[in-house]
């Protein structure tokens, strides 16, 4: 019978992450801080140091501690699965994988980055770590990772998905995290967001202000964010590293690689290796960035320095971006809802490496019902972008009659995005079309950089 | 670094189940008519024939048919999981192992048995499954099956669980299934519950007179069952076949096997093959099978003839049994709710081989967090029991300074109990006594047999 599954021992789990700085095609335009707009590396103040050398490191390998390694192996090496069962209801000569990062205690690939950002705070005598969150799953993430080392958590959950996903809050309870809806009136980011609209649904942007004032002012504190920065990207790579491994055991090697984007951590986890890979052997391997139409940043969004978070907490990036200001619909897929896009994913997208699509959420939902009844897991919303993509291009194989191999990152299953299903069974989830005037709105605020 | 998890390629997942049957230290007793109490195989009207085969084969192993191993091999094998870091928050000498059967779709043990009982049905022709569920793993389980194998699935959740956890039910639609409350007014076996208390919260036994009561008057219809029956236990038995292949591995052997024990399919999975060791090798392993305080057929019941359901629709069974007409509290443990114990753990019971005790719910609750906290994974209520009782094992090995070794079934997740933590956390849950007058009252019901 056909292989299904393709395991690694975790004796083959990876024992570096791959940097991509070195191997940009350009240098990556450095951070800026938001009042001199000089160039400037994280603030130490809100990142231990580890993370503010991995963040700017030139070395293509980075050892992964093996702290860090004794807890992935509660779950990685992660099972790269054939999706035979969508392959036949497909009827496709495509070949489909998923990477499955869904069986985390967490439930996504965010503990990879959570699990190495508690492991350096640790080290360095940081007691307590705040955050921001949109669905859950990076707060969830987090509150797993600081409970097995002793960290307290302070979370700031998007409003809207705070009260879309009640049970992502209880799951960060269990471990132990302390949760506030964002905005909030626990600080001054939070009030000055609220003095403008009390009824707003939040933004990750605002959530980040929120959780980074709270590090400034707190000597025992650092911040810690799930997507977008470098060393977040570098600590999801172990994924592609391990997929790497995986096809070589399937005898296969992708066409395509698919991953849905927010900030952009699981697209980059899985598809750096092979961007790496491409360069080295002169493949011709496609890239498939996916992006919900209510938040297109890399569609839509000039290639511009903007604020990290709504307020001027965070240094500016360059990157992709829908302005710091805008706040996207309360889609499903609330981890999709980020203004921006990681520097080193915009960078390898003006460079013409990755390709982007934007997807409206119904689609996507669709897709994700098709796969939970062939290949049984259920999709977290976020996902089904990635999902949906694949779909499409298997079904194109099937219309040129090519039996091309397409990879994508399953990062996350939808057990607390309940809710989200039974409106769309419901037939009560509508789409949103590029939200273009907002946009345009919001890229007023653009700071004048350049 | 000493490993954590002991994986087994999907080339290793067993080619049989293993049938106790023949194994057995006395011939089961048999069924009987529930109306002439004469003895009977299951009804074929309620079960596809190669179930009736099987519920009474003497083969000690019974070949899994080559498509129901294509689709177990989307989660299976699954792992063995050393708790290292549980084991180091107790400071034990004990070896805490435990099969995770959360990583199935479905997020328990249930879809080893759903999947052949869909495949055997879809063999014979059948159109639909009814079933019952309580707390909504087997109902998922059941709906998961039907839809790969494209069955329809009517499902009976009893009210109280259909309360507690309204996206166990949103789960079941995700797979395609249709779901009602139970007692409902759409069978005379609901109504006449509803008559005699239209506040009933619901049973299992209850649950399952309306599934069968269903299949009883359709002819595309068959009734599926989740647990209690010897074909639902041989189903499962694949779970400590590859625990056995996996210990060889680990080069370790359990001296003590848990499981929590409702109808008793999860511990009869994971702990009959390693009953079949233990007299081969003339061995002494330990069998713990651990239920709820609010329902304690194995420690508190009679042995005794009681009918399966709660009015009469299935045979009669022997088996220990608090009274068919015994309704449990609404534990949040729902699927530990049925009130008689399976016929073969019954029987190695009352022989001594297994041993059994009761645990009220909110000790239970703690070792779920505190296994939540170091291992990472978020327990079922359920399988909390095994948890606690594994703990409790570890510590007795502390204080007795001998290292055991320790094996439990981690029956499923609890991302659909979220509630349950939510009441846990904010000092809500109660403990329930052995309702001794309760069960008093109910076994005045027991058919008189003997």
């Amino acid at each position: 019978m056909d292989q299904v599954k393709y395991l690694l021992d975790e004796k083959e789990l990876p024992e570096a992450w791959y940097n991509i700085i070195p191997d940009l095609p350009a240098p990556l335009p450095p951070y800026l801080h938001p009042a001199t707009y000089q160039p400037t590396p994280l603030p130490p103040p809100l990142f231990p140091m580890a993370l503010v050398h991995q963040e700017q490191s030139q070395e293509r390998f980075i050892a992964i501690p093996d702290e860090v390694r004794h807890v992935y192996r509660i779950w990685r090496p992660t099972p790269l699965v054939r999706a035979r069962n969508l392959e036949r209801a497909l009827d496709t000569p495509a070949h489909i994988y998923y990477k499955n990062e869904s069986v985390s205690p967490a439930g996504s690939h965010k503990p990879n980055t959570a699990v190495a950002q508690a492991y350096y705070n640790k080290q360095e005598g940081v007691k307590r770590l705040s955050t921001e969150t949109g669905a859950g799953q990076w707060g969830s993430a987090l509150a797993f990772a600081c409970s097995l080392f002793g960290l307290e958590c302070k979370v700031y959950m998007v409003k809207v998905s705070y009260q879309q996903k009640p049970y992502r809050r209880s799951l960060m309870h269990v471990w132990g995290a302390t949760v506030t809806p964002s905005p909030s009136e626990e600080t001054e980011s939070g009030r000055r967001i609220l003095a403008e609209d009390p009824n707003s649904p939040g933004s990750l942007g605002i959530a980040i202000s929120e959780a980074a004032e709270v590090a400034f002012s707190d000597d025992n504190t650092r911040y810690s964010l799930g997507s977008v920065l470098n060393h977040v990207l570098l600590h999801q790579t172990v994924v592609g590293e391990e997929a790497l491994k995986q096809f070589a055991l399937a005898d296969d090697y992708p066409d395509v690689v698919i991953g849905c984007v927010g900030g952009g951590s699981n697209f980059a986890g899985l598809a750096f290796p092979f961007v790496r890979e491409r360069q080295r052997k002169n493949l011709k391997t496609r890239f498939l960035a996916v992006e919900p139409t209510a938040c297109p940043s890399l569609t839509k969004g000039p290639y511009a320095y903007d604020l990290g978070d709504a307020v001027g907490m965070a240094p500016l990036a360059k990157m992709y971006t829908l302005g710091h200001t805008f706040i996207p619909e309360g889609i499903h897929a609330g981890g999709l809802r980020y203004h921006g896009m990681a520097p080193q994913i915009s960078a390898l997208h003006k460079a013409g490496i990755i390709d982007a699509i934007a997807l409206p959420q119904t689609t996507c939902f669709a897709a994700a019902l098709q796969f939970a009844r062939t290949e049984g897991i259920v999709p977290a919303p976020e996902t089904s972008h990635a999902i949906r993509a694949a779909i499409d291009e298997a079904l194109r194989c099937k219309e040129e009659g090519v039996a091309r191999t397409i990879l994508f990152n399953f990062s996350g299953h939808g057990h607390f995005d309940m809710a989200a299903y039974d409106a769309y069974l419901a037939g009560q989830l509508v789409d949103y079309d590029y939200p273009a005037d907002k946009v345009a709105e919001a890229l007023k605020s653009l700071p004048k950089v350049e």
